[in-house]
């Protein structure tokens, strides 16, 4: 529970271990009331969502809840149960993500679909999210109910957005930022907006926070979908290829599909929607996305997009600590180096 | 759509027939509603959803969110989407029970998990869930908020509750009514209370409609479960025998392995506890439900429950027409003779 803000005691600390510090006594509070939540006299409950929650997620939308909180000037207490209720939405699209997937891996450990069976996992996925309701309907706001219950499900319908775009590899370049502005980007800036409604913040500073949020969903999935094929296990916690073995249509591999030649194409199909795959295929994939520089051609984009976050941030009053926020987009990019 | 209420022209007219004519206009409307509410650009949505939504389902607990608010004397129409809401909630638990159950019929027709992989129907529940609760957030009433928020938790939990107790002979009977409560009953009676809420009733008035439904939902759920082994598969209109497959201890199997032999326990629990299951089993096992009188014995808590449910509105006004409840209490236990 403790990994999220827990320094190294000889690596330097990044952005995001800045954030979290900013937040250290609240995030505590977060993982404390989680734990209590997820109390069940049913046990399957309690072992199967704290398996995931407890594993060490970066928690990366409730620190943006509590920060942006923070850096409003927030001082009561509400922020605390809505960015628990922010992790169970993001904890149950990760387990039904995994069922949908077929998953085996995730931070680092087996997902909780292998070791509970998937049955368990869309129970307590749909519990997650049940409890998520409870948890705002007890803050009893209804613009903040707005805000997070319009979220859950923009993600969802991002997320059969992605089911129906599988095996397409002429999926468009549109349809894919459809995709994960749905499934990522608006629980980013639903977690941020929620601070600056908690504030009564004037619409300008709301905006400048929902766009920061947007355009830093943006670039993490966009290196996310880079790390899928280039990452090192160990440090993506997940198994490498993931999205291939899922025909997940990315944007690396629209890239290189827009750019290979016939054979290349004939692969991508191939490969992606007849879903033949063979030995060597991901290697081989691997290859064409780096000649045709789908790589660095995703992370100019994620580039750009941490650049609208950051710029986003720029018409916030000085007194508002904001380059804490704006050092996470920069790092949400410079990681993947 | 129109099944619901379409009287057949030979067939006498059921007390569930009756009700539904005494809320015709408003439940044409919920079912127009739930046509517009599941359009969305993801064309797979409306298609999964609509096949289950318009397989001719009952309808019952929308029935009674209308008929109770009806009755209350309730003139405007947010019981019109409050009991889309309904039929929503209740539809995502059917796809996800589908998934977990692994089940090939419902409705007389392929279950949805078939026609379409299990993938969307879990994205396709999630989506129904969530746009469940943007229908209550619009509505905008927090005390209306908690109790269907509260609804959907306990229905999920009742479905852990359900999981975790499978396989398992010597499940207690008050684990086996925690579960048909949680399950089926809470939804029951929130659809009740919903028509209280809205016309601001007298507490005495809300906990009689609610008891009413708690035990209907109970009998309800009580005669399911013998229907499940002695149902012509096409009255049923799933595969007869569901539960027995899939180890679901139910209060007749609880009966019949409490008064078993030495050698019928060993029966229930190669099929049930170690899921070992032969050609000739489920025959085996209707024979022994037979012989313990264990369909006898649940129909008879089913009547129970379900008088529960008629004495429940005893206390009401004259001038409320109850007697249309009364009577749907009465046939829910009656249909199966």
């Amino acid at each position: 529970m403790q990994k999220i803000a827990k320094k190294e005691s000889t690596a330097p600390q990044t952005p995001l271990d800045l954030l979290s510090s900013f937040v250290q006594e609240e995030i505590n509070q977060v993982n404390d009331l989680i734990v209590k939540r997820l109390e069940n006299p049913v046990t399957l409950i309690p072992k199967l969502a704290g398996y995931l929650i407890n594993s060490g997620g970066k928690r990366i939308r409730p620190l943006l809840a509590l920060a942006v909180s923070k850096i409003c000037g927030y001082r009561e207490n509400r922020q605390i149960s809505l960015s628990a209720c922010i992790e169970f939405i993001h904890t149950a699209t990760l387990l039904h993500d995994d069922v949908v997937d077929e998953s085996n891996r995730r931070r680092g450990q087996e997902t909780a679909n292998i070791v509970w069976g998937n049955q368990a996992s869309v129970l307590v996925g749909d519990f997650l999210f049940s409890k998520s309701f409870e948890i705002m309907v007890e803050d009893g706001d209804l613009e903040i109910l707005k805000v997070l219950s319009k979220a859950s499900s923009t993600i969802i319908e991002g997320e059969v957005m992605q089911l129906s775009a599988s095996q397409n590899t002429t999926t468009q370049v549109e349809t894919y930022y459809n995709i994960i502005m749905a499934k990522t980007a608006e629980l980013f800036a639903a977690s941020c907006h929620i601070g600056t409604i908690l504030t009564d913040q004037p619409d300008y500073i709301r905006q400048s926070f929902i766009q920061y949020g947007l355009n830093l969903g943006l670039a993490f999935q966009l290196v996310d979908d880079v790390l899928d094929y280039t990452a090192n296990e160990e440090i993506l916690g997940k198994s490498l290829g993931n999205d291939f073995m899922e025909a997940k249509v990315t944007l690396p591999v629209i890239h290189a599909y827009e750019k290979g030649s016939i054979e290349e194409k004939a692969f991508w199909e191939r490969t992606f929607n007849s879903l033949n795959q063979k030995p060597g295929d991901f290697e081989h994939a691997v290859e064409l996305l780096k000649t045709h520089k789908a790589f660095d051609y995703t992370l100019e984009q994620a580039q750009m997009y941490s650049n609208k976050a950051r710029d986003s941030l720029s018409v916030l009053p000085n007194r508002m600590q904001t380059y804490l926020l704006a050092d996470v987009a920069d790092y949400c990019v410079s990681r993947i180096h």
